[in-house]
């Protein structure tokens, strides 16, 4: 019989943009076990109701449980504002971390002038997740919103330096910019691909990545209630996609920063 | 009982795209009844594998005969390219048109020089479906395609007369122009909207619009096969979608060029 501390962390996504956060992951906590499961053949939810969504996330929920993980890392921002109550329902008590509570909670350490901005899909935006989640800790926080449903497609065909990302991004950031925040939330997986381009449009900024900032809360999560694995033998990682579509493989590995192994594909629903 | 002409005409698609076919159905055989599916809870289909298209496509094309359609338009150009023969096989002898096959057909009726472009989502370009159906009808045409996966975002983006859609379009386009084609066939049903835009971009190339040539090749069917409604009592006209996300009667709107009545949402699979 496997420890409790031995599980698996179980972390979800609707594509491939999860993958940041394991990345994350990887680097921030190397002795743990991680099942990745990511929607490929379904993706994106971006675009999706909140019936749907649920539905979905209830599916992929299941699965990562019969696989006995000891947590769950909720690592797309459109389940994590859609979906979270029900995740946590299902969890028993479990911990579920996510990209929102943990990049919601960054940005407020961050800001000094407490003006925040929020770059998302446009459910996330439209479910004003961050604004909730920002004004549940503090309420004098203004928080600015802007969908950019055009970034995620520009990563995926990999123009990550790009003229017309380039002017995309400008055209995107200049209402929040309008706002004087000094502070961006990279709030969709995809977007820590485009770091160093916002970085360029925009240097006045600093930027929160939701994927450093979720490995940091899973750390910390793990710890408090006694679940950090103590073998230091070798991580294993496992990758489940319910599609395995052209050019997965390249693009699994510009997210995952290394080649991506243990991939399997599943069917769920 | 419903005379078999009486009974609609199934059109279906990924999403909302195949709302420009239905609109030149409408202008061309004003008398007939539609039925469109669209599979919006599961777009894009452009990005998945072949065998979870075919499977979704069986599906679909389940839930029109249970409609008791005369004939299916597929109005996709990834499910013609992938699940033709599939569908052929399903339908029984009625009649199955499709994008593709329309399309090529009038890319051959137009071209002087036997060098045709096609431009086209990933899938469809890699299932090399154009140059295929090109290739039996002339066998020394000349075939170059082109990915252009972020046109379909731009334009459900609204994008249609921007700078950066401008910049992409060039960007996509100059392999092809640098081979000297004459035709160029808009191989995806969303690039109608971007009909104008392209016409800027390369004003020497004649456009293939596979809306309205799937509209002709349906009309030439109906009569040939003495299926064409005689009645002039008004068409009806009945929309099914497997999600109905933000902004869709806008979106679908767009593409219908006319306000979208009788929707309804369903659950496949």
């Amino acid at each position: 019989m496997t420890a409790i501390q031995q599980r698996p962390i179980g972390v979800f996504d609707s594509g491939v943009g999860g993958l940041t956060v394991v990345r994350a992951l990887m680097e921030r906590l190397p002795n743990e076990n991680i099942i990745y499961f990511g929607d490929t053949a379904r993706v994106p939810y971006g675009v999706k109701s909140r019936h749907t969504i649920e539905v979905y996330t209830e599916q992929i929920v299941s699965f990562l449980l019969e696989h006995d993980v000891k947590a769950l890392v909720v690592a797309c921002n459109t389940i994590a504002a859609v979906a979270r109550d029900k995740i946590r329902q299902l969890a028993g008590g479990m911990p579920v971390l996510d990209v929102i509570a943990a990049g919601a909670k960054a940005a407020l350490e961050t800001t000094r002038n407490n003006h925040i901005g929020v770059i998302a899909t446009s459910t996330t935006v439209n479910s004003n997740a961050y604004a909730r989640a920002i004004h549940k800790q503090n309420a004098q926080t203004r928080v600015f919103s802007q969908a950019c449903p055009l970034l995620v497609p520009l990563v995926e065909e990999g123009w990550l330096d790009h003229e017309v990302t380039r002017l995309t991004a400008r055209e995107y950031l200049k209402p929040i910019l309008a706002e004087d925040v000094d502070t961006l939330v990279l709030g969709c997986t995809h977007y820590p691909l485009l770091k160093s381009l916002i970085r360029q449009e925009a240097p006045q900024l600093k930027l929160v990545d939701s994927a450093i900032t979720t490995a940091e809360v899973t750390a910390l999560a793990l710890k408090q209630q006694q679940l950090v694995n103590p073998d230091h033998t070798g991580a294993q990682y496992r990758f489940y996609v319910s599609d395995i579509p052209l050019r997965f493989q390249t693009i699994g590995e510009r997210f995952l920063g290394r080649s991506l192994e243990q991939l399997e594909m599943v069917s769920l629903g």
